[in-house]
């Protein structure tokens, strides 16, 4: 097992098989390798930002999708695959360091603290076209759409957040629209990838694109509902930071059908840390919390039903511990 | 002529053939299109910023470096990678004035300006990623190649100016990479985009890429110079805006050797437009202004070398107005 595999990571790549570890590794390197020459000037944090860190969820379900390589087939495209889809989540997080001023991400300073504002967009963005850059030398112009939609759909997704800022009367609907683009995405890409790469002319890419769409919705909803349930020691920030920055999501949605008060509250009053701890107690009590977990965990019982009968058992096992982690992020 | 095709076009589209005016104006709709549907929430003023204006230089390179597309040939590939161009253009343009707090562009309100910093950073991404989905509906992966390559140079470059900031001793050939980077790559991938567009297979795009890529310097040198020879009439900014940005060009750099003032000049110290204009004065005094153009010439004279002389007299003729375009700008 590489010492680069993240510890959410290992078991899942042990499941799906021993070729999985090396192409992680080979992910890194790859991604180490980008990072380093992508931006020399940034400050030694704001390279370790991009390049380390993170559970690398997604380049992980690239390979996951991909399924064991033949016997003597090159892998060289598929770990490239996986690095880009990451580069692009990369990009993000370095733009919404930039829009949240955020000091640090994963226990360190983010690019944006580290090298400034100027330097932080122009490297997301760098960090957004070298994906593409990697990805095309595989030639397979269904990637490049598969990665260049989701991209366009974080964008969007990200804008549509910003617009619905401090807008406690944001509907279900535009909540989950904002979900798919954010997130679900670029996890149903991910796996689409995958599949391409895998070179099983019989397989669709959106069979399991669509496990992996379900699979980001679950993920994004349960991130939500954690940043409301906390505890602190799990998330590494305290509870509301989401009502804090304007971010209406799933738990104040249910709750406020539930509790008239949170019905009539303005987001923008919710100023300090501990109104928004008590913003978060008034939620859970309105039992919202639960009602937004079953709907996660609805999600990823369609997931699971989403992983293919005929798809080899060391195979199956991963897809489905991809889907129990992302349950056991609330267990 | 369609009525959209920008003044500065015009004489070069008509050199070219009845062809280019209708496939600008196919390129012109399209970017509307997408400018429409890629932020509905911004502002009519920011959508305004994306979809019109600028003298949509680049794709009308990717038009003229295609040719006449034979007779009954599809053209809405050309039309789409004419646009992606366009659109990465754009991306950069937008993010460019989030950076630089800039209200204005073009005469309208910039998408910063009217949309605030968060989405205008978000509307360029998003502008970025739909620059290759568009393109990838071609299915050639070299010009997806192409484009990437350049949108990674065009972040690299802009990163790099941020980073030279405020150095009054940056080196020539340190200036002339960021230009490489910020102008000429995109103007290569545009003239290279139009030959793999053009469907001759014998046609090697890296000749007429090469043409794309020293008309692209010297419109950077000459847009240089303009920064500090003005006048306001023709830039419609005072001069020696870039020096009150911190940022080192051509002009300044031929002059400090001339010069122990300047050499000695700390451009931190420029604080004001009358002191940026005095700058200016000096630098022109010394024949800065002369010798940089100079050198912009030569490269625009090997851009003319570069015009394969078995092209249709038609084209040749449209390709030499462009490079006879870039150096009008100045006179």
């Amino acid at each position: 097992m590489s010492a680069t595999l993240a510890a959410e990571a290992a078991p899942i790549a042990q499941a799906a098989g021993p070729h999985v570890a090396p192409l992680m590794g080979a992910v890194e390197e790859l991604l180490g390798e980008i990072a380093a020459g992508t931006a020399p000037q940034l400050a030694p944090h704001g390279a370790a930002t991009i390049a380390a860190g993170g559970k690398r969820l997604r380049p992980l379900l690239v390979l996951v999708a991909a399924g064991a390589p033949e016997p003597g087939r090159d892998t060289a495209s598929l770990v490239r695959a996986a690095a880009a889809v990451e580069l692009v989540h990369s990009a993000t997080l370095v733009h919404d360091d930039v829009l949240d001023d955020a000091p640090m991400r994963r226990g360190a300073p983010t690019v944006y603290a580290s090298a400034g504002r100027a330097m932080a967009t122009c490297a997301g963005d760098q960090l957004f076209a070298r994906a593409f850059s990697l990805l095309v030398q595989t030639g397979r112009p269904d990637e490049i759409r598969a990665l260049s939609d989701a991209g366009s759909g974080l964008a969007r997704g990200e804008l549509l957040q910003r617009a619905d800022a401090w807008d406690a009367t944001v509907t279900l609907d535009r909540y989950l629209l904002r979900c798919e683009l954010k997130t679900a995405r670029l996890f149903e890409a991910a796996c689409a990838l995958g599949v391409m790469e895998s070179g099983r002319a019989d397989a669709d890419p959106t069979v399991l694109g669509s496990f992996g769409r379900r699979i980001g919705l679950a993920f994004q909803l349960l991130d939500d509902v954690l940043d409301v349930s906390g505890p602190v020691e799990r998330t590494g920030k305290h509870r509301g930071t989401d009502l804090l920055d304007g971010t209406v999501t799933l738990p104040f949605i249910v709750a406020r059908e539930r509790d008239p008060q949170l019905a009539a509250l303005d987001p923008r009053t919710i100023t300090t840390p501990q109104q928004a701890e008590e913003v978060c107690d008034a939620i859970a009590a309105t039992g919202a919390l639960d009602a937004a977990r079953e709907q996660a965990l609805e999600l990823v019982a369609g997931a699971r039903r989403d992983i293919p009968a005929d798809l080899p058992e060391a195979q199956r096992r991963a897809l489905d511990l991809v889907a129990t982690g992302v349950v056991a992020r609330y267990a």
